[in-house]
């Protein structure tokens, strides 16, 4: 049987990614332009049809596909801030350089007459985890992406739930202590200000500034040394801490454990789902965070949903994942 | 055009109510058994299909209906606690005297070969909303149903979310307030140790006892009198004393409304929907409730969804939402 192939784009803030997509999960060829670069959606298209083209004249060669017609194509799928599935429009998007609403299944249909089809990033992501990853087979799953902020997607029935107003799953903003930490978007106690790479942080500089005083910094050399300013903490460096035995870096991740085991078992009461999968920078700490995490879990779970939920990793690679899933979209019945 | 039947059944702890519900949403008939009568689920069923039987013969005379045959009915919905919408079963209810697995589609099918649906409550009285309520043409809603508990039924894309296990929507579950007041099913700080009747009157009961001495208790005759002891307070008498102007009791539904409010706002981040709606004894009381819940669900809304979603009343009639819910779920694809 011949192979099918599609385009994802991941629009970021800095760079567009996409890639020519062969249906057994296999990303083909890959480009990249500076989104930076665009104020306007017209060249931003026309610009990124250039290196679909590109792409499509390279081929397959591994299947000995030599080139590829646009009108072969599955279709295209664009994941994208505030990327609404329901008019194929990006709104308003906070950290892009184009502002407005974005009418961008209207401009490709401008050079092409394929599917064309947008949704925001963590949903594609789920979605990628749905046609390709490791929720192949479940019509009911939740995938959280940890970043810079905390993203969501929720499939229901085999469908992503965008809502009334296409924007549903957005569980980084669901109010998990009320009154708590303040978050991006305003208000108090939301999950993205304690479990986002910047909640990460914010966590162990409230630990160390607690417990490091300049007379003993220098008998705990397994903390990140005292020198490091805050400002200039990462993530990254707390999870190789705490792989690397610093208590207060294990104390971070056993806090963030437990908050978003917590986040799990709530979201459970709303769509009990078969599984919840994990992504991004702050889970590749692996054992501190999933230990912690896995036991909140079960401690905050209502017991009809005992055993019919597990918590799982993402099975896409990092660097890929982003594009599988604008790639994914195109198969989701509208 | 003439119109179609079904039998809705609500079944209670104490009474399972049935009714021949007709398609524009009037129950024609309706009949009682004590549910507390029956450890097995044949005598039961039996006893059912002879008031249904009952219901047939009386007819539609409003219609010139004279009777009704078995087979010309549309279905037999049914709600019941832990009713599980893909199996038909009703599992290990914790509040009936009949035990077990009970297979009610399996022993109603020995009796006629129509569509048997099940549902849990708070679902079918969401079902019953879309069909029959305020929520026709409506494909994305929630339902939240206060009474002894906190029961909920979410609408996606015009389904019921039953999730991998048939139990999704338990939104009085959901963990509000971590490390909060011990809630019915053993753990801490769930909406429904909040805002059910029991919570209600627990905050009632804790404000009382803070202001409340020997001494000044006679100087305010609009409290709930002194001499009604804790164990006899009721949310109804707590509303009534709301809206004759006891301090304490407005003072309760302030708090309610705060924390349903958030409970309200928390679930726009799962499923974005169009409206909220609100049933059951406990929201009765209007003013008291309403504006404080109206207000924090604004304070708590992620400004993506502002403006999206509305708080509204179950529009229908208390005494018919469980038959008609239950009627309702007929209409619901699998």
């Amino acid at each position: 049987m011949q192979n099918t192939y599609a385009i994802g784009i991941d629009v970021g803030g800095t760079n567009t990614d996409m890639g020519l997509v062969r249906d057994d999960a296999k990303v083909v060829e890959r480009r990249s332009i500076p989104t930076t670069n665009y104020t306007a959606i017209g060249p931003y298209v026309r610009d990124i049809m250039t290196q679909i083209e590109s792409m499509l004249a390279a081929g397959d060669p591994e299947k000995g596909v030599g080139s590829i017609a646009l009108n072969e194509l599955t279709g295209i799928g664009m994941g994208a801030p505030n990327g609404n599935f329901y008019n194929g429009c990006v709104e308003w998007a906070p950290n892009l350089p184009m502002k407005g609403v974005l009418k961008f299944e209207e401009e490709f249909h401008k050079y092409v007459d394929i599917p064309v089809v947008l949704s925001n990033d963590a949903n594609a992501a789920a979605y990628g985890e749905y046609v390709y990853g490791g929720a192949r087979g479940m019509n009911h799953f939740i995938m959280i992406t940890l970043g810079t902020g905390v993203g969501s997607g929720v499939v229901v029935d085999g469908k992503l739930v965008h809502g009334f107003t296409g924007t549903a799953g957005e569980l980084g903003h669901n109010i998990l202590i009320p009154g708590g930490r303040k978050c991006s978007c305003g208000r108090r106690g939301c999950l993205e200000a304690y479990t986002s790479a910047r909640g990460i942080v914010q966590t162990y500089v409230e630990l160390r500034n607690e417990k490091c005083t300049p007379s003993n910094a220098a008998q705990h050399p397994e903390w990140i040394a005292a020198s490091v300013p805050d400002s200039e903490i990462t993530s990254k460096m707390i999870g190789d801490a705490a792989n690397a035995g610093d208590p207060l870096a294990k104390e971070t991740y056993r806090k963030v454990g437990e908050w978003l085991g917590l986040a799990c078992a709530n979201a459970c009461t709303f769509s009990a789902p078969q599984a919840i999968f994990l992504m991004g920078g702050p889970t590749k700490v692996g054992a501190p965070l999933l230990e912690p995490l896995r036991e909140s879990f079960a401690a905050n779970l209502l017991n009809i949903y005992q055993g019919s939920c597990d918590i799982h990793m993402s099975q896409l690679a990092a660097n890929e994942v982003a594009i599988l899933g604008a790639a994914a979209l195109i198969n989701m019945r509208k």
